[in-house]
Parts: structure tokens; sequence; C-alpha cells
């Protein structure tokens, strides 16, 4: 059985397909969010601690972070900020962290101080990355994010994408890396523009894990870009790639219905021992709408409140006013 | 590709691989509602009628129509209550309609008067049932669902319960019953007793798509059965059961938690072109919880009224209080 240990100082958490889905949270990351990188550069940390506690609060079994703040020079200011930020988010809270970075002295600099087993995020099939990527990932015995894509680009054809993850499973392994410490990340598109793109990753995901034995993970949200309702789309787009065995996800675990939907595939996927986490998050949950007891009269207006029951996430109740 | 074609007197529905979701709609069904049993047998069919329309009007593609408000003789009152409330529903409604009895002579009657082309539900794998039911099916030229239970009774071992629903689709074969029309029912356990039977499922269902060629269904709430929260359990069963290959369930249209799961997971599942459907139904939706702008600083009180923009199911919006 595949298993890929990620751990922080005194957590370890595996990604499985007898597994828990892990919910990698996503929040910690500058780009594309100026004010955040404002504060980041400002010294100002107040947002990613908020992020981190609300994040592992939430579910997150693992917390992305990324100091990605400029574009400017980001060999020179993103090594030191990466590091400041790892401890800054190791010392609050005690999930694993991933050290999320395109620039290879960022991940270097982590890696130097995170403790346990961080994962790397990530090397691509790009011969550059490879060669500056995977002997910092076996130098430091750490599992690493896969991304299929290469110096051509991002392939339309799954074919190719699956071809990709396979080059890097072999160079991984050229490098003395175990498969079981490749995440593989098919690469997600947006369904609003590729009609295709769910069965595409459904299928891609299958074949990493029946030819390839690998985990895998995706930034979830992309396959939502564009369309109205995002969070309903997410939400069903969770228990189907878990259906077809993804593992886990890059994502932002602050939204209950995404999280509802881990909750529930969980259950489903006969990964949630005797439904136990499902009875104590949804135990004392309220129907927010649909068919009511004729008793009742039908739809009433209702006011919503935050729930004190829920251990992870937090579901709304109703209450009626 | 495999289409099961139901039809009304004016509309014709496609199950298949390639289509959206087939919403089989469960309310009309005395069966363990006691209100609803003595108002069929006093002859009064308002609770019939306003089911009929709710679930249209929440998106239902089939109607399910049962009449066995009684155990006792049932194949005297059943079969002239079984065609008296399938002339009250397709009087009001244009959707197709499914003929559901364990009762022979009630399935015989309905044959007679249901317009179209209804689906027949259902035949088992007992050689009684299989006797009587599917000479019917021949004579009518109907598809009819196929559960995968026979004399024994529901196998806990799935590979039985693919052997007897392959032994169904030989015997109507023998009967010149192609499989396209033959919609089989894996049979759905509760979750909360066997912790497998979701996986179990996925698997009886791509075998049954792989090696057989054909629909299937499912009576979908049994999944959740002694669950809290079983709307979400339900709505995260769905895409798991979509992206495993069934097409089509037997289900409460009325909550929209369940119908958000089914609206996407088409898109996801390439059934739903260009996302009209989705994009239609939710375009004005406004999110009922979650994360929040930080510029309007963080959760508050709302309140849930009923949205008007949702052609199918009606989501709640969100109005500030």
């Amino acid at each position: 059985m595949t298993h890929t240990i990620v751990a922080s100082a005194t957590k370890e958490v595996i990604i499985g397909f007898d597994q828990p889905f892990a919910v990698i949270g996503e929040r910690i990351n500058p780009t594309g969010r100026k004010k955040l990188a404002a504060e980041m550069q400002a010294g100002n940390f107040e947002t990613v601690k908020a992020d981190a506690l609300a994040q592992v609060a939430a579910g997150a079994t693992i917390l992305d972070v990324n100091a990605g703040v400029t574009a400017v020079d980001p060999n020179l200011t993103e090594p030191p900020l990466m590091v400041q930020t790892l401890e800054i988010v190791q010392e609050l809270v005690d999930v694993p962290l991933s050290i999320d970075s395109s620039v290879t002295s960022a991940i270097k600099a982590g890696l130097e101080v995170a403790k346990g087993r961080p994962l790397v995020n990530s090397v691509t099939g790009e011969e550059e990355k490879l060669e500056a990527i995977l002997p910092l990932v076996k130098k430091y015995d750490v599992p690493v994010v896969a991304i299929s894509n290469d110096e051509t680009g991002i392939s339309m054809d799954p074919d190719v994408r699956f071809a990709v993850a396979k080059k890097i499973v072999e160079r991984a392994m050229d490098f003395g890396i175990k498969p079981h410490d490749i995440v593989v990340d098919p690469l997600v598109m947006p369904i609003g523009a590729l009609g295709d793109a769910g069965r595409q990753v459904f299928t891609l995901i299958r074949r990493l894990r029946d030819e390839l034995g690998v985990n895998t993970t995706c930034g979830l949200s992309n396959i939502s870009f564009g369309l109205p309702h995002r969070h309903g789309i997410n939400a069903a787009f969770i228990p189907m790639v878990i259906a077809s065995g993804m593992t886990s996800a890059i994502m932002n675990p602050c939204h209950p219905e995404e999280m509802e939907a881990v909750h529930g595939a969980n259950v489903l996927n006969g990964t949630d021992q005797d439904c136990a986490n499902w009875i104590m998050t949804y135990r004392d949950h309220v129907a927010l709408q649909g068919t009511m007891p004729s008793t009742l009269g039908g739809a009433q207006e209702t006011k919503v409140v935050p729930s004190k029951s829920g251990r992870q996430g937090g579901r709304a109740a109703r209450v009626k006013t």
C-alpha cells in the first residue's frame, strides 16, 4: 500500500488510498493576494497566523506555505521570507507543512528549517527543475509534489500528462527516491473552458493509481474557475476525484461545503472508521433547507447562526425565527 | 452506446453514460407513508398531485409511481389504485413514469394505461419474478429495473450480486429483451452498518458498465440510513456513483443539496453541455456561508430566504440582516 508520510515535529500524516483524504490548506500564499504580500513584505504576519489557525480549525491536515511576495528578484527575497514564514507557522500549529515555491533556493532554505518531514511543492517534468529539486528531495528525505507539465507546457492530451508523470517518477527513482514519496498533480483545467476536464482527471487519477501506484493531489478550485457558485462545483468534484483514487488536494478548508464533501466522501470511501468523524462533526446538524415535515407548514424564513457542535468546519444550524 | 429510452405521451428521456443523470422521483409511494396510504385508499390524490408537481419542479426527469397502500390482499386493491394513480399523474405532468410494484397484476394493469414507454420497477433474479415480469416487459416493449437479489436474498458478496445481475440480463435476452432495456439496481446498503458499502457499489457499477454495458440505478438514500445529516452523505454519494458510471437513481429531488450534487456532477461528467444547466440554475446564487470578503468583517448572522433564481430546486440566497 502506497503511504506518503508527511510530518511536523510532533505530528505525522499519512497520504494513502486507505487513509482519509488529505486536505492541504492553500491560504498561506501571497501570490494573487496583494494585501497579504504587502503585509508579509512589511514583516506583518498577523494574516498568516490567522489563516494558519483558521485552516487547522476547519480541518486542514497539512498547511501549504508560500512566500512568493514579488516577481522582482525572488532569489534574494523569497528564501529568508520562506524561512521566517515557516518558523512562525510551525511555532503556532502542529500540522505538517508543505514548502511551496518556484524558487529552488527558497525550497532549500525552507528544508533547512522545517521540522519533521515537510512536503516539497513542487517539481515538474522540466529538465532544469528535475536536476534542481530531486537532489534536495533525496538529501532531506522528504516527499515531493510532481506536476505533470514539462518544457513544452501543459499538454491538453491526458496521455502526455501521464507520460510526464511517469518520467518524473522514473527520474526520481534514479535519484534513489521511492514512488511512495512522489505525489503527482495531474493538473486540473477549468471545466468551463474544457468540457472534458473532469473526465480527463478521473481517468488520469485512476491510471496514476493503478499503473504507477502513486498518491495524487491537485489545485482543486481550478476546476470551477469562471463558473457561478464555484463551491457547488468544487463540492461535487471532491467526491468524484476521491472515488477515482485521488488522495489529497490543495484547497481552501474554510468553506463548509467543500469540507462536508470531504467528510462525506471519506465515509463512503471507507476511510472514516465507523463513520466516527462524520457522526462527531454532524451529530447536532440541523438541516438548513429542504423538505420540511408537513406539520411545520413548509418553507419558513430562517436565521443562520454558527453551530457550536462542528468539531471541524462548523456547519451553520438553523433556528426558527 | 447504451441508451435506455423512457417516455411519456409527449416526452422522451434517455438514460445513458453520455446523458445527464436521470433523477427518478421517489415521493409517490405510500409504502412507509401512512398518511399518504390512507389518503389514496380514501380516493384523495391531493398529496400525490402536489408531490408530482413539486418533484418535476425540483428537476425530476422520471416519476416513480407506487400504489402499495396495504399488505392486505394487494392483488385485489393495488391494480385499480395503480391505474388510477398513473392516470392522475400522467394527466398532470409530462415526464415519463416508472410503474413500481411488487404485485405483478398491478404492473400489468399499469402497463395497460401508462402512455409512452414507462419503466417497470422491478424484476429480481427470483425465478418466479423472472417468469412473471419478463414476458410483460417483452410484450409491452418497455425497459425494466433489475434488482440484483434472488431466492437466497441479498448477498453481502458483491460478486454474487454481479452474478445475479448478469443472470437477469441473460434471461431477459432469452425473452428477446435487449440489455439496453435493463437498468440494474446493484443494491445499496447503509454505510453506517457496512463500512464497505460505498466501495462495493462503486466497483459493482463499474463492472456493470464495463462488462455488461448496462445502465444502473439505486435507491439512493439507503446509503445514509441511520446517520446524522443524511443529506450530506447523499450529496457526497451522488458524485461518487456518477464518477463510477451510475446513470440514474430513485431519490427525493426536493432536497436542494442532493440536486446540487446531481447538477455539479453532470457538469464534471461532461453531460451538461457548456455548463448551460449549471449556469442557468446558479447564475444568481449567493453563497450561504463560507469565507466572506474581509471587508465585511467575517461571519455575520444571516437570514435565509427562498431564492427566485433557481430554475431547478431553488437554493436559498443569503441576505444580510
